[in-house]
């Protein structure tokens, strides 16, 4: 290792500003959860100085602040680069506190300035109706991170890490949070991290003690087994324990040196003499009294260092004594030495916090942003598939969109801004060709029979959705582009991650001062209706409804039916900003469709009329046959396809879906398709047979209140998997090209009667499936080899006028980020 | 400790018999993924008697086979009671072929029989049209797990073992799955497992080095990292590693033999000396080669002990030489050493096996319902919430809950079959009576402050919504009895492992040998409308949307508006079998509507008209006031309340939903109410103002096929939160009293002109509370403080007709557990 320059430790007097700096910062913290007036407590305290409902977090909030002021001691101490990630952050009293104190908070809210009445404002507006929530949130300066869910802290502090060689991420795990599956997982992110190209990640884990009610864990585990725990997951543990003011900030100055100095000499070593293997970074653990420096009892009950004092301790103000509990508890924070008369806070404690973009509440990366570059796109165009008629080339969607993102990652290799993210999923979800260009990320040991694993690989796979979506949040959030490829059913393991970005996003939405960050993308594959190895257990297209109940705003669904509108739709999405896009598709060799120019203008309209497929010539149908997602528009093809044979009288249009939202109203989503353009495509008194990818209720959700509503017949998912064929499967949930045509003869009026003779036939021909594969164990000829029979009769026109740039409604395909009409984006 | 026992190991002749038990499992194994066949290879092998499509994972299998005789051996040396759990579920191949040879699969399989014939059967069904998945799964006998979905073998593993005194879980978990978050925690179940009451769990690590496509981080870790690993999870790790299989035999049968020692000692001490503090639990972990005994490479790829064996090693078998190499393999077992010329295992190996219970795939642990009592229940009456009038007075309804389940508690401790599992909640979610009968669950560190922490505590808390469901799941699939409380936001957390435990149950209800195993219950408190505390990261109420599109079957919801429906539903819960009972109720202080005899009634029907809150008459309503949720429902009535004040001539009808599957067509559900008894609730032409408890677009997606669903309009959540007051919340989301009234006057034909004047009061009165929490930051006495005037017209009838049975539908409130017309529970 490089020789280390010894570190002068603080001295006693520099201890003592920063004492008085934490005593400020709780008294801060105790000012927002309880006062309404009186902030310098110029006055004694009185009942009506005191919130009526007194709500917050207490408990994690000292711990919080002793860290902040000793991170602020080492950012000036060594110049250092620092994002403070808040694990317990319902501890907002702490994050808002310390904003404040350095003067970002003023910044960004002018209105609460730093004096006395700043100051008053900064009290009220806590968990204030129209105030600031109680938790570190959007609305915090410094944040990336909620943390009302807890479990992501550490795959977030990561994320933001990757590909920021200077940056120093300082993540604050509670013992709390510390229980929970991802969290337990995430301490593995350190084989993962590049010291070469990444920042460092700095994990404290601050055992207070308790949760709401309980102990935790980790806090009643002997120290050997703790110690054990930590260097197991390949770190080097740092104590620091007390109920002492004094000896605590002496020690934790010590080990937040050494630390930082671990750190440094990792870094020297790994840049100057190349990767000597993973490394083993510090990490801190702090031992510190729950509620610290709160009335050790209150009526006789334990507080400090006890559960109580988790939320509010003292929550009833109106018993006698309590408020002169509250008065004597902040007093002896010693207000009138940390603030003057005017409310602002003394020079020598001004002078304590760094200063600019140093301050961990004006880091560029806590409001990513800011740092955030277009990615460089190459044409994805030059990508596509030739298709010289509807279904006359086969190939594997996710395939070729490997091979787009595998130019996209070439093209961005020099900024270091773009990684992908599986649960070991890459190249079973066809995008290994990206491992041409790149490898997969890993510090861990490695093997000369190993396949594509390198230090500085951007392809991030763990078997861990939680640790995907968290390091991709904290990519995200932090300034960066990526893309998330999954096995559809899945995903769901992570619907509660997306849901707090997806309100995460919401809120900036509303912060002028939170700059747009690139989307969350995800692939969703291996899907539903293709999981013959796996069976049930992996069929499951949930994610859509879980994703449909989020504000409009942020959130976009696209089910494109093969490679090219694939190509398009992705460099859709690697373009916008602020969203969720969720992208399902195909990884199976199948039927294409579309050239990539009629491609794009159907993506840019979002739904269209396939004319080729249909027969009404523009005009009045019989039925309207409609699908979303690729499976579903085989089959109505091939539905189609046994009309014209044994029906061909039959005026059918077929309609397909590629922007889910399209669906919907324009009043409840700015993709919606005004209703007469719906009406236009759907008819107003046709009927409808729909195939979808997904459950079938879904799309009832998004069309009830239109016109030909009562038309409408979904087929789709039905819950009913097994392994088995993958026509069986659309079998099984009646949502099969025979039953298609059954659907439509049993629909249009008068049909029934004229038609039983196809009827039957369709039932016969899924009798002869069903007799077929249980013995041969696999699709006959006559479904899985199906083709569209190339009757091309007439050349691709959508009944939406694509020409127009206000029909291109949130879709742009070329060119560089600019507003749209629809979606602000 | 106690003195132990020397063990004997086994002999070599032993060995070699357990070798070629192990060869004859691969064997089948093999077989399964590739014949149709010649299953004895009596014949040259020829491409016609391999299966057309090849499905499913070999490379687990050998390792899983390994493990399995091995325990074979331990449990007919020690009389052992032993559970296999197979994290690694998608070793289908494997867990089949051991059932089968230890004979459970043709018992309950009889055409899957112990000969030639049945051999052929047990291949050609294996991941094939009509058979059964290539995964575990609940067609697999032994199985409480599918593993399909990874990380929930230890948890599962734990919560079979908690109050089996006698039993030994063993728990192999897969490199793969070690990396997910869940099983990252769930080592930590032994701070949970009570030596002198609990069985023992033995995790069994299996290094095979690769998942899908790349390697794994545990078996690309140092060994001692490894160790401390383990260690400082608590445990005593024995390890065995190697690929030569005679060594590797004897060193994991001396292995075994520690590990059951040590369970034994522990089990020993404990019950014979008391609590020593928490035991050192042994584990294994097992380093083999992945596709262990497959050919080395195959086309001059690596195959064995590589990524590459995951699957199918050898897919392409129309390849030239691959039906050689594939016989090769196959004869590499010596097939014509381990069957008899008809196709019967020797009974040299036949010996080896357990017998009877004693055989891991008969185990009736794994067939919980089996061993399934019914739990004993006071009569929940006996806690009912006084109610003289409506709204007359307030409780909070989860306490009351709370102290029925106390003495459910009380009751079932002899049993001792009944436990509560929350994230930390218990109290919060204000169930804290139940400590009077029994404590949390705590094995760690003690400290004399604490409060109700016990080794036999039956409460299970740890701050991990996985944990608390998987111990769960494992712990109903053992058939015993729980209930889950937890925050409803976060209950989405496991949206993903309650899919699997709906799939699992899905698919028992068609398998005739698995017994009805006790409900999954959730109280999903400190919902949406309550997060004064924490905002908008903990509104959510999407897992009903979540919960909606499993198989009607299996899934119910409850959302009672007050204590005493909730002690009714409760005790229903309780009783019911082979569901999902999702109850959401809130625990704030709040007004009490119903008796506990009209509660009573009220759930039987599972909605219905509250006649003291309208004015129709039983008659023509104006206007339906519709409500489900306890906070919709007082918003409805305050509403309600107000348009007698201000519009007294309006006829007002209130239906309150409890049983939200009532909604649904009986088609769709089997609580689903008929149309003509819906139109009778619901009118088929009046307005509908409903107000919900969660998104509206459920209500809708529920009802759009009723007759009057056109006049229906729906105020519930529409992602608008933050940390506000009680009433301000729903005002946020227009679903507060004033705007249900705006609502009214909107929607009523005629009432707009004429109620103006009213429609301008009710904006007045929104525009005064936002004025006056602003400044007080609580509710305005109007709100906050609002009580049903009293007014009771007419005693509580329903136009359900409940007295008869025919139209409890599902519900019973006392009783044994009798069948049911529509549940069939």
């Amino acid at each position: 290792m490089t020789d280390r320059q010894p570190t002068v430790p603080p001295s006693s007097e520099l201890l003592g500003v920063m004492d008085a700096y934490w005593r400020a910062a709780n008294y801060l913290a105790v000012g927002q959860i309880y006062l309404l007036n009186n902030p310098l407590l110029k006055e004694p305290l009185r009942r009506e100085h005191v919130k009526p409902r007194l709500l917050g977090h207490w408990g994690t909030s000292p711990g919080l602040n002793l860290l902040y002021v000793h991170l602020n001691r080492v950012i000036k101490a060594h110049d250092l680069n620092v994002l403070f990630i808040t694990g317990p952050g319902h501890g907002g009293p702490s994050l808002v506190a310390n904003a404040y104190l350095e003067g970002t908070y003023s910044e960004v809210y002018p209105h609460v300035s730093p004096d006395e009445a700043g100051l008053g404002r900064l009290f009220k507006q806590f968990s204030f109706p129209g105030g600031i929530p109680s938790h570190v949130a959007p609305e915090t300066p410094g944040s990336i991170h909620e943390g009302g869910e807890l479990g992501y802290a550490l795959s977030h502090a990561f994320g933001a890490a990757f590909d920021n060689p200077d940056l120093i991420v300082a993540a604050v795990v509670g013992d709390g949070e510390a229980e929970t599956g991802p969290l337990a997982t995430s301490w593995h992110s350190n084989k993962f991290l590049n010291p070469v190209t990444d920042g460092a990640v700095l994990p404290i884990l601050h055992l207070n003690g308790y949760k709401i009610a309980s102990p935790t864990i980790l806090a009643r585990i002997p120290k050997d087994e703790l110690r054990k725990l930590f260097e197991g997951y390949g770190y080097k543990p740092y104590f620091v324990e007390g109920h002492e003011p004094e000896k605590v900030h002496r020690e934790l100055a010590a080990v937040m040196d050494e630390a930082i100095g671990d750190i440094h000499e990792i870094w020297s070593d790994a840049r100057t003499k190349g990767h000597q293997g993973r490394p083993t970074w510090p990490m801190i653990v702090l031992r510190t009294p729950k509620g610290w420096t709160c009335p050790a009892e209150i009526d006789s009950k334990k507080c400090e260092d006890y559960w109580r004092s988790h939320q509010v301790p003292m929550g009833d103000m109106d018993k006698a004594g309590h408020v002169a509990i509250l008065e004597q508890w902040m007093r002896s924070y010693r207000p009138n030495e940390l603030f003057d008369a005017a409310g602002r806070l003394v020079p020598e404690l001004t002078e304590l916090a760094p200063k600019g973009d140093r301050r961990m509440s004006a880091s560029p990366h806590a409001n990513g942003g800011q740092l955030l570059k277009d990615l460089q796109l190459p044409d994805y165009r030059t990508y596509a598939v030739e298709v010289t008629s509807p279904g006359g080339t086969t190939a594997e969607a996710t395939r070729v969109m490997g091979q787009f993102l595998r130019d996209v990652m070439r093209l961005n290799l020099p900024s270091q801004n773009f990684r992908l993210f599986s649960p070991d999923e890459n190249n079973s979800n066809r995008w290994q060709d990206v491992l041409e260009v790149t490898n997969r990320a890993w510090m861990a040991e490695r093997y000369d029979t190993d396949d594509h694993l390198a230090p500085d690989g951007r392809v991030m796979e763990m078997l861990s959705e939680h640790q995907c979506q968290g390091w991709l949040e904290g990519y995200l959030l932090t300034g960066r582009h990526g893309f998330f490829s999954c096995y559809e059913a899945f995903i769901q393991i992570i619907d509660s991650m997306f849901n707090q970005h997806a309100k995460w996003l919401k809120v900036c939405g509303h912060i002028p001062w939170r700059r747009p960050i690139a989307s969350l993308n995800y692939l969703l594959s291996s899907h539903v209706w293709r999981q013959d190895h796996n069976g049930f257990s992996h069929q499951d297209p949930g994610f859509l409804n879980h994703v449909v109940n989020k504000k409009a705003a942020v959130i976009r669904m696209y089910l494109p039916p093969d490679a090219n509108t694939l190509l398009s739709i992705t460099d859709h999405c690697l373009r916008s900003r602020n969203y969720v896009n969720v992208v399902v598709a195909g990884k199976q060799m199948a039927p294409q469709w579309l050239t990539i120019a009629e491609a794009d203008a159907h993506c840019a309209a979002g739904l269209g009329v396939w004319d080729w497929a249909s027969n009404d010539n523009g005009g009045d149908p019989d039925v309207v046959m409609a699908c979303c997602g690729d499976v579903p528009t085989l089959e109505i093809l091939a539905a189609v396809d046994l009309i014209r044979q044994h029906l061909p009288e039959l005026k059918v249009r077929v309609v397909n879906v590629v922007d889910l939202m399209k669906l919907q109203p324009p009043e409840e989503h700015p993709h919606g398709l005004p209703d007469e353009e719906f009406d236009a495509l759907f008819t107003t008194d046709r009927q409808i047979v729909f195939a979808f990818h997904g459950f079938p209720s879904l799309i009832h959700q998004l069309t009830y209140r239109r016109t030909n509503h009562k038309n409408l017949h979904v087929r789709g998912f039905k819950s009913e998997g097994t392994t088995t064929t993958p026509f069986d499967m659309v079998v099984l949930n009646d949502m099969d090209r025979f039953h298609l045509v059954k659907d439509v003869i049993d629909r249009v009026p008068g049909l029934a009667a004229r038609a039983g003779h196809v009827r039957r036939l369709m039932d016969d021909r899924r009798a002869e499936h069903k007799r077929y594969i249980a013995e041969h164990g696999e699709d006959m000829p006559e479904t899985g080899g199906w083709a569209w029979p190339g009757r091309v009769i007439a050349p691709p026109v959508s009944t939406v006028d694509t020409s127009s740039p206000d029909n291109t409604q949130g879709y742009r395909t070329t060119g560089a980020v600019i507003p749209c009409r629809t979606c602000n984006m």
